[in-house]
């Protein structure tokens, strides 16, 4: 033990890692000390963590490293620092949602996602930066400070995810869960250069999760390469359909042949050029590993997409309204999450009608296009990470846009859809920001989305490059 | 054939009748002269047909009395003269809903019932009046007249399946099809004397009726007697789920032991004196026929069934924009309806799905009654048939209520939860007005609940009493 370097322990792959530890080569407690020194040294600079656990982590390390000396070690996660967004329940650990109105909020008991943790014996680091009630996409946070973007500090790190991102982009742990209602774990790996997937709708267990719109929440991994991603779904999902196939990191590298849907509309609009050659190129190595690509025609989505998120937002105002947080609390919410929740209370009875017809739509849309394709191939983001701050956007047509919906476009889909989606590094723009591809596949088809993933991170360097921090 | 008057062709039972031509002592076409003769001697005075098919209907009889003289006898409705509300699609035949928008409108193609019921050689005598759109509960209609209640014409039968209940009560047909969103076949039942069945939300198909609130319309038989309601229920019902029993005519009398539910709050609360005795006098005679009586505690369920009403006009009011009827053709509502869809173009998202939670309560609320006993019994309405215009009533305490409200406070928990519910005749007030009990049953508990209003019909005379026509 102990010939490994700092940065060497921190970017190590889960199963490489795990390697190590069953043969005794590094200690969980290296592994702790390693993650918790970069917490110590960036994330202050960073706002990547709202609570830390030093104390209990390294406890917990020191009795996982007895434990392995005795020959114990139960699965791949065994030992591996990990990090939880803090809308996640921990009992007794403090559970803040990214909000001042739950600042003090200390849960009686653990979230499902945090006792399945635990339970694989993954060591929890700490408690990750969000934005408030992870009703936002950027990450920017008025109370405990916004998530910065370790390649670019000016620059947001995505969100609402977006401590969990930065953690894994830092090695600060090795994974991180979080949470996805419009694209919270999406946009943050894709600004930050990591993986992030959104698995099918009710695989994994949201109790014990500050709800943002309760039909729309998803839970899932965020890692630095899809077999880690893949090992964290493992540990938190629930159950499959009979005769559906559940993910496993070993089967993953099966040979398979794998038909992608290359959308003609809505998703190819108003994308940023270098994002687009990028995508262009991932598409091209996707044929080069045997892939066919073929055109799919996905007409009036944009506006059915619209419509649908009248649902998201009346839902999350009827929450708050339920909790008695909005609005007799209404000043102890950011100003742009007040905003959205005024929005809600806006939206008629009618209207959420209307936009349930309008969901209805987008999934006959997605259900077609996913006869003739596995998966659908799209940018994550059509932007690159913007700067903290800003709020609009012009670069990508004549009319002026919000930042929020275009960092939204493209991942909302599949919150409405409920399909699983992952986003993976595939290149980095001239300024060198990371760039990340969507594949948006079959319900309950995460094995196979996993493994076409897999197969173009095999075959690209992009999962391999991390960000320099001064 | 020709020895029975017209009033006794006009009063048999269905099984009576069935037998009768199958010994072929009668002939469809002395049913359908019958009961063609009636219609066009009380129908303009009580509003009660909105289109009567005398030309078809009797062709029809015709070549039924031929089948059945070949032998060819399909069945206990093959033959039988029947009726249909006005909001049930039927082709080539001019289907109004009660309406003045669709007051030309003729259906492409039958609806679902109107198709089962041809299909079990039943004869469409015409189509029934109702309550504009189906969205109000005292038949009232300001386009085609008021159907009038028979054993007092002064007074509104109930609605919205008004006509069908006249025409049952009346011997203008041997039974009926209605919906009920909120009471809409039970309250005409009860106010008209008849038997009303609002079987399981889902058990009967909705296709091919204009709908009022999706989530909340039922379709059920209206009849003179449990075993005529139990024959119709069988021509229309769709599937059961495995493991359930289905209603059987000929099952229903098999000796069971039954407990009814008596609840102690909403159910008794401001009911007029006369149908409180009325329904006491039922529960001893339930009693006497071996059923245990015990009671069920559902603490606010006034509140929750209150606040789940914004489901069913907000619903309503999306389906009336969503046609392009509402806003643009208002002048062309009558008043009430024209009200109920502006209230319900003001319920807001969030309000919506509180409504979904306060359902929610009122589900639980039922589960755990049923749980103990196998029926709630309550009375249908709480009051006995308004006078024609009457909008308000003082009588049953302290404060005004709506004749809407007061109407609808029975007969809506079974809508919101689902549950089968059916209105059989207990009483007559000392005015001469038709009482109504009504029993609750468990969720595709039909052939248990139809088996004790059997029980309970069969020990008392009141499905024997007609009204006297002038």
């Amino acid at each position: 033990m102990g010939s490994h370097s700092e940065s060497e322990l921190a970017f190590l792959s889960i199963r490489q890692a795990a390697g190590l530890l069953r043969r005794r080569e590094i200690s969980p407690v290296e592994l702790v000390d390693a993650a918790l020194a970069r917490i110590e040294r960036w994330s202050p600079k960073l706002h990547v963590f709202l609570t830390v656990l030093t104390k209990q982590a390294r406890t917990q390390a020191q009795r996982a490293e007895r434990e392995i000396r005795r020959g114990n070690i139960k699965g791949p996660l065994y030992g591996i620092p990990i990090s939880l967004k803090d809308n996640f329940w921990t009992q007794a650990i403090r559970t803040t949602a990214g909000s001042k109105i739950l600042a003090d909020f200390v849960p009686p008991s653990d979230s499902d996602v945090a006792q399945s943790l635990s339970q694989a014996g993954a060591i929890l680091l700490g408690k990750t930066n969000m934005h408030e009630f992870a009703y936002g996409i950027t990450g920017e946070n008025p109370h405990y400070g916004s998530s910065r973007n370790p390649w670019a500090p000016d620059r947001i790190s995505g969100g609402s995810s977006g401590g969990s991102a930065v953690a894994v982009a830092t090695g600060m742990g090795f994974a991180s869960v979080g949470t996805d209602t419009g694209g919270s774990i999406r946009i943050p790996a894709a600004l930050c250069g990591i993986v992030g997937l959104k698995p099918t709708f009710g695989l994994v267990s949201v109790e014990g999760v500050v709800p943002l719109s309760r039909s729309f929440d998803h839970v899932g991994p965020l890692a630095r390469n899809v077999t880690d991603a893949c090992i964290l779904l493992e540990a938190i999902a629930g159950k499959y359909p009979r005769g559906e196939t559940r993910p496993r990191d070993r089967a993953l590298r099966k040979k398979q042949k794998f038909r992608l849907g290359w959308p003609r509309d809505f998703f190819f609009e108003r994308v940023d050029g270098e994002i687009e050659s990028a995508i262009k190129v991932a598409a091209k190595k996707f044929e080069e590993l045997g892939a066919g690509i073929e055109p799919v025609s996905m007409p009036q989505l944009a506006d059915s997409v619209d419509r649908a998120t009248h649902l998201v937002v009346a839902e999350a105002s009827y929450y708050h309204q339920s909790q008695g947080y909005y609005p007799s609390r209404s000043q102890d919410y950011g100003d742009d999450v007040r905003g959205h929740l005024e929005w809600g209370h806006k939206v008629s009875a009618v209207d959420y009608l209307a936009a349930i017809e309008s969901r209805q739509k987008v999934e006959q849309a997605f259900a077609a296009a996913l006869k003739k394709v596995d998966a659908i191939l799209t940018p994550t983001s059509p932007i690159p990470a913007p700067r903290i701050g800003e709020s609009q956007v012009r670069t990508l047509g004549e009319r002026e846009t919000t930042v929020r919906a275009e960092l939204l476009r493209m991942t909302r889909p599949a919150n409405l859809t409920g399909l699983p989606a992952i986003s993976v590094p595939c290149g980095l723009t001239s300024e060198g920001l990371p760039i990340g591809l969507q594949l948006i596949g079959e319900r309950w088809g995460e094995a196979r989305l996993l493994a076409m993933a897999l197969a173009y991170e095999e075959a690209t360097p992009w999962h391999r490059r991390h960000p320099q921090l001064g």
